[in-house]
């Protein structure tokens, strides 16, 4: 089994190495995976999203995640066990929600906060350390759930709620979702939807957001259009996206997270 | 066995990865702490005290620390085993001092400029990887201190000196020691010290510092006070900072590192 | 056997995560070096010299590179077996065309762009994820390299061209191949080109470059030489290199990459 780490702690301060050595004194040769800890600060739907994506490349094992804006208030830190047998380990903000949905639902969870596998003193600051990063060693190494923590139901744990799509009278509406450092701006829009639409590789969409209103081709990669063009693409995690040849779609458009996307075929 | 890295290499280049494949070329099942590589390059003192801070959650193995603005000058390797039976690898500049006090005190040291554990030819100016890994890697693996290099009086190393603190008359005089990344301002004051002052959780305490005069309350964690209000709390590694809410302490207080603060009750 | 990775995706995203990940799931506990991800963004060329520099000490193993501008499009993958039994594994785009040549030669090669070990389906924008990382773990996990695609004749594998170097009446001629993020400029000269143009340590010599005419002194190490003085010395990967110390040799030489350097004794 291995335990994978996912945070907005960067790499510029010691925090992700102390987390590496709290669990390497519980379980000195467990594989480590850190799934990223580039994740912007405090940003949990990123988080949730990132974690999502990653969890069908990730071996079954226990994976903590620190998202964690409340640290050192009174919101619940949790262990899920999914349908699938993964073992989720983080604040009960939403950021483990999307990652026990793809897990096949969480069919068991306790609350870690009094957890007697924490790190006394608990410092109010340094959650990773003192609570998450134990927990989740813990477990790797073979401790049952329920002696992480007191018995939680599932129907408690918080939900992030993601902006719905929808396809009517031949225009598919969704939202950006997803923005990453190159401006590409993912689309919780996939394959199901384009097929309702009738779009086929190779033709031309219209694409209204932000207030403009834009024609973008369906191709495979950025390199199928002409630098500057936009594109309409099926990124790495099977997501729509919307992307410029070697430019930034998400400012050249003016589309932040969040914002609708409406898509139809141009006959 | 584990063997731990904290080095002010960063990220961009190749430096850790070939140290960490020179320790994989002795030992390579060898589990590897990265401690952190953001060290503020040639910062000894922010290396020495993340060193410190760092220990207590590091299993016991070979301590590996790289801080060496004079590398490739006369200035000695060491090697060092302490009371709690760590072993620190790294320059002789006081970077490990302060961990080896942590660890119970050196016990046995020696000279490794000479190792004959060495990677030759070795650089004038990658020690890293030439003389530090290979030792740390050698010494993780089963060999002796004493193979390492020519015995030195633990009397002799070089011990980094840190400013002094002081209670008298109700004001607590520290220094600030480290300043983070966030402007947060941890003094080389304790728990302690706020108890010999009378200071309790929640009470208004009076900040002289960088010729200002604030108020501050002691309180747990950010969150407690409103946003742009000072605030003193002990950080994760129990030592008193300063810090203001969704804000940056170090600017606004104009306290840079060494700088003296006066903390003291108000009534 | 280990396997390392060397790739320009950065620490900002999951990319490096996630090819972890699935090396993971195929290998769950083998030793993974991570060479660098830090190299600039599409640039082959730093890429391969990385590489090239790092083979020496890296433990014999599969060593995967993704620098890959041409992702999606009809460039091959490939995996070679070396003269030393190193397992390269990357673009087929001169990435791994100096290492090869530094273990040896390249005695064995196959084409898997569509290798068994791929996984499905694979994407036009992560083949780090879906093709490398997946062949290089099956690679490292024991399996043949004719398993992992099809036979490919070593002589049609494409060869990154580096400029040349020469000697010619006591000036030596070469180019600029690697500068480095303080300046620092890596010549394709080496020790043989100083002893045949007859320059000893501590010597001065002449060098043209960037339309400029520069004395530089012939040390061992920065501190050799004042602050601001430009100096010639062996860099710690066994090339003549340009520095200021405590400057940015390359800036105020205005040497840029490829660009000539001719060095010459001054008696």
């Amino acid at each position: 089994m291995i335990i994978s780490l996912l945070t907005d702690y960067g790499y510029d301060d010691e925090f992700v190495g102390v987390c590496h050595a709290v669990i390497r004194s519980i379980r000195p040769g467990v594989p480590i995976v850190d799934v990223t800890h580039g994740i912007a600060r405090h940003d949990v739907r990123e988080g949730a999203i990132v974690l999502r994506n990653s969890m069908p490349y990730l071996p079954v094992g226990v994976h903590v995640a620190v998202v964690d804006p409340q640290v050192g208030t009174e919101r619940r830190g949790v262990a899920i066990r999914c349908a699938d047998d993964r073992v989720l380990v983080g604040p009960d903000n939403g950021l483990l929600s999307l990652a026990w949905e793809r897990a096949g639902g969480a069919v068991e969870a306790v609350d870690i906060s009094r957890s007697p596998f924490r790190l006394e003193p608990v410092s109010a600051t340094f959650h990773g350390r003192d609570l998450f990063a134990p927990v989740g060693a813990r477990l790797v190494a073979g401790a049952e759930l329920l002696e992480a923590g007191d018995p939680l139901n599932v129907g408690d744990l918080t939900v992030l709620e993601l902006p719905t799509a929808s396809v009517d009278s031949g225009v598919a509406s969704g939202h950006a979702i997803l923005i990453d450092r190159y401006g590409n701006v993912s689309l919780n829009l996939g394959h199901a939807e384009l097929l309702e639409l009738g779009v086929t590789m190779g033709s031309q969409v219209r694409v209204v957001a932000g207030g403009r209103d834009r024609e973008a081709r369906v191709v495979q990669t950025f390199a199928d259009v002409a630098e500057g063009e936009l594109l309409l693409y099926e990124d790495a995690w099977s997501s729509l996206a919307l992307a410029i040849n070697r430019g930034d779609a998400s400012t050249e458009l003016g589309i932040g997270v969040d914002d609708e996307v409406r898509i139809s075929p141009i006959q």
